[in-house]
């Protein structure tokens, strides 16, 4: 039985140390390559991405994954890695090499049209090319295979086992209570004025600033580091290093909210046991718990009145611009809220009503319900009545997203199920641990994180995310936690 | 004909990707990588090693490589390809698996083993290890084949067709002149005081200093960059992504000849044809070719008083402490010669006595006429004979060397070709330029790096070094214009 195990271990170690490769040349390439790099940075990875492609999907891989199968027992850690990795290799090779082919080709056509598009403001030149993407889409949930929706064939592909009923109820319940908030906010909240926030901050002080931070609230950097880049991300290639980026802009909140948004995904990465390390045990479950896991580092800790009551004193030493402000000021300001055309630059409250907009979007394309050509129509009335704000033009509208243009449909839920998450997981957080306040505004966060430990990073990829939400929360993925905590903290924030 | 070599070659793409993602794991453990990312690291490293090796000498490889040289015409690049693709083939199947397991194996336990004698100063607990060092040497020889004598062939692993001979030769000349060179500056030579060298030196003002020495030579930043790491390298994975390192220490030369020395390899690199861009032809062709280039920029081109009648100036405007000094004074200083008992720190001139002791001692070892065991006492003799010295213990003589522990045997007499050569080389240069000194003086360094670019650079690994010593110089390596070039300078430096 064993040689069986070993026997596919080690090959999933040489496939584990290909993608190690592929990953640290990605970082590098987005940190500190130079550019005369690029080119043959991209035929690298093309040939390294051909190898473990190839490697993963092998005939000898299959076979020893079908004994092995049989041979484990499901309820142990063995048993898990086997389960999680029979889901990969189902996920890349349900789908024949002929469509992932025509994929990658359309999405590199189709990412250089988008380009132009969005620069030319003119989305019916895309529209061609996007309607293939979704045909291509179609099909590719025809191959994962569904039951009730053709949606959850793909977002099973970022959030197994997650389906388009669970949007739906998670929305219903979003949509009622986020609209009204924001009306009431936008009608009777008390304004709120955050310019002091923009303005030329050194970067080394914003450095500094964020790696105390980081260092405060747990992410470990002697198994990790954090590097400058365009866009803030999270990656890794081994449980004892995992690498953050943040960037430097002329919003203060922007490389302070990005690093501890980083460093959630980076101490949930780092939470996995070190026994699972290149394994396909360690990590994170879903795009939507990890999602979880930046979202209330960033938002409910980071965001917090708490949090700034321990913050703001060494933050407005090392800025003097803002020592014209207290803490009540402060708090308000990192928590403006204000409908906006674009979903990256939103705010916690309207962030998922933007979601919304494409997932109901993408439902419609999928089943036939909307073509793309009458898709800007679409989204504009949306925005319009979820938002209440007019689109100008397509560009700061449905060709905003780079996603659909690389074939990523039935990505953006994610999103939303990583802010629902959030609150759910800290509402039971916060009964097991109590006054959670006062361990923030004491800089404690050993508590925090450490229960974070327990229930959700020491777990890697053992149970389903499904399976992981109902253990700690008792409840299956809701809305309820997140309108009520949302409520609660705007309410107050808008005095309304 | 095309499609054996067009196989091949994408055979030999697919190595150097694996390489590539090798060598950049290996600049990020050196210049970034958290220290926990230290056991995934070796983990990985260890698997692509093994499939690089794998991939390069399977019987696919081998034959495509016999067909391939029976159908490419040798005068050609696509016939050099072949042929530095079968040397390199060869230095990687002729030895048996087994040895090569036996000497990692043995590596291992002799770099630890190495480590403790040098921090206990004790050789003897080291021999017994490193006799068995020498004996798998002795084997490896064996399998790789000579003519005249054993060390032809481990030398040439390093130096493509260098022989014992060639070394006895050079090093004959070498030691008549520098070892009375070195007697008469320690005699009759005006004493030098470089101690304002050492200080405490903002290292921001240094790395500052230092690109700016990079851009002027003509290393380009945008097709590579300088990093910061505890021992300078150059290393890369495309020529159009060279990397460097230095180091900041609190001697000023440190930095700034650590980095003049490394931007020699990396523009050496920097200038193969992009047409042999990830191929076996891009890159240096030797070792010995390599060190020349580097030692060029650091010592003929940036010990030069030319050189520093234009750097001195600003220099001194970032630190002060230099003010007080001329530019004759400053010269001097960055030129002072000290017999000394550590390779690494030793100045231009002994540098290669230095080496002379561990070649000779390497082939005594090798032939059996030297044990081991008295090792010390030979070691001891030769610094007293040819630099003057007394060692005073084993940690700071003949354990010295990282080398040996490695297994790297016959590795040493390149670095003094280096030396050889890049007077050599330089010698032309000058007489096909004229005025160099002119030009370093006016921050024009673009005539020297074009000669150097057309001479050596553009012809990556095309010609065995032999070749292009004797096309650019017209002649074999030889000590004669370093001799001449070193006594020339000391003697005026020094006032004898």
């Amino acid at each position: 039985m064993s040689t069986t195990l070993d026997k596919l271990k080690s090959k999933l170690y040489d496939v584990n140390a290909i993608v190690a490769a592929i990953t640290i040349m990605d970082w590098d390439q987005q940190t500190y390559m130079p550019k005369g790099g690029a080119e043959a940075r991209a035929e690298h990875v093309g040939i390294l991405s051909r190898m473990a492609h190839e490697l993963f999907t092998s005939d000898e891989l299959g076979t020893l994954l079908s004994q092995a199968l049989k041979e484990v027992d499901p309820a142990t850690d063995e048993g898990a890695m086997v389960r999680v990795t029979q889901r990969d290799f189902e996920l890349r090779t349900k789908i024949p090499s002929s469509l992932v082919e025509e994929k990658s080709k359309l999405s590199a056509e189709a990412h250089e049209r988008w380009v132009e598009a969005r620069a030319h403001n003119d989305f019916q030149s895309f529209a061609p090319i996007l309607e293939r993407m979704f045909e291509i889409a179609r099909q590719e949930a025809e191959h994962l295979g569904y039951t009730d929706h053709i949606y959850d064939a793909l977002l099973d592909q970022y959030e197994e086992g997650a389906t388009a009923d669970d949007c739906v109820r998670m929305f219903e319940t979003l949509k009622a209570n986020t609209v009204t908030l924001v009306r009431n906010i936008q009608e009777n909240g008390e304004p709120i004025d955050d310019r002091v926030l923009y303005g030329n901050w050194p970067e080394h002080k914003q450095r500094h600033f964020t790696e105390v931070l980081l260092h405060d609230i747990g992410f470990d950097l002697d198994r990790g580091r954090q590097d400058t880049a365009p866009h803030p991300f999270c990656t890794g290639w081994s449980i004892g290093d995992i690498r953050l980026t943040t960037r430097f802009k002329d919003y203060l909140g922007s490389a302070i909210f990005g690093s501890l948004h980083e460093a959630g995904h980076g101490m949930y990465e780092q939470g996995s046991p070190m026994a699972w390390d290149r394994s396909p045990l360690a990590g994170g479950v879903s795009l939507g718990i990890h999602e979880s896991q930046s979202r209330l580092w960033e938002n409910i800790v980071g965001r917090s009145r708490a949090f700034w009551s321990r913050y703001l004193p060494p933050l407005q030493a090392e800025f003097h611009e803002l020592q014209a402000f207290d803490l009540d000021q402060f708090y308000r300001m990192i928590n403006k809220v204000e409908p906006s055309l674009i979903r990256v630059e939103a705010d916690e409250v309207t962030y998922n009503l933007h979601v919304l907009v494409r997932f109901e979007i993408e439902c419609d394309v999928l089943t036939g319900a909307l073509a793309v050509k009458d898709m800007p129509e679409a989204w504009n009335a949306k925005y319009k009545e979820y938002l209440g704000i007019d689109v100008p033009n397509d560009a700061n509208g449905c060709l905003q997203d780079v996603h659909w243009s690389m074939g990523s449909i039935g990505y953006f839920p994610t999103y939303s199920m990583g802010n629902l998450l959030s609150y759910q997981f800290w509402t039971v957080l916060q009964k097991d641990l109590g006054d959670t306040d006062a361990m923030i505004a004491a800089g404690n966060f050993e508590p925090i994180l450490d229960w974070l430990r327990t229930h959700i990073y020491s777990k890697g990829r053992k149970f389903t995310p499904k399976e992981l939400v109902l253990d700690v929360t008792g409840k299956t993925i809701t809305a309820d936690d997140y309108a009520a905590g949302l409520n609660a903290k705007y309410r107050e924030i808008y005095r309304i």
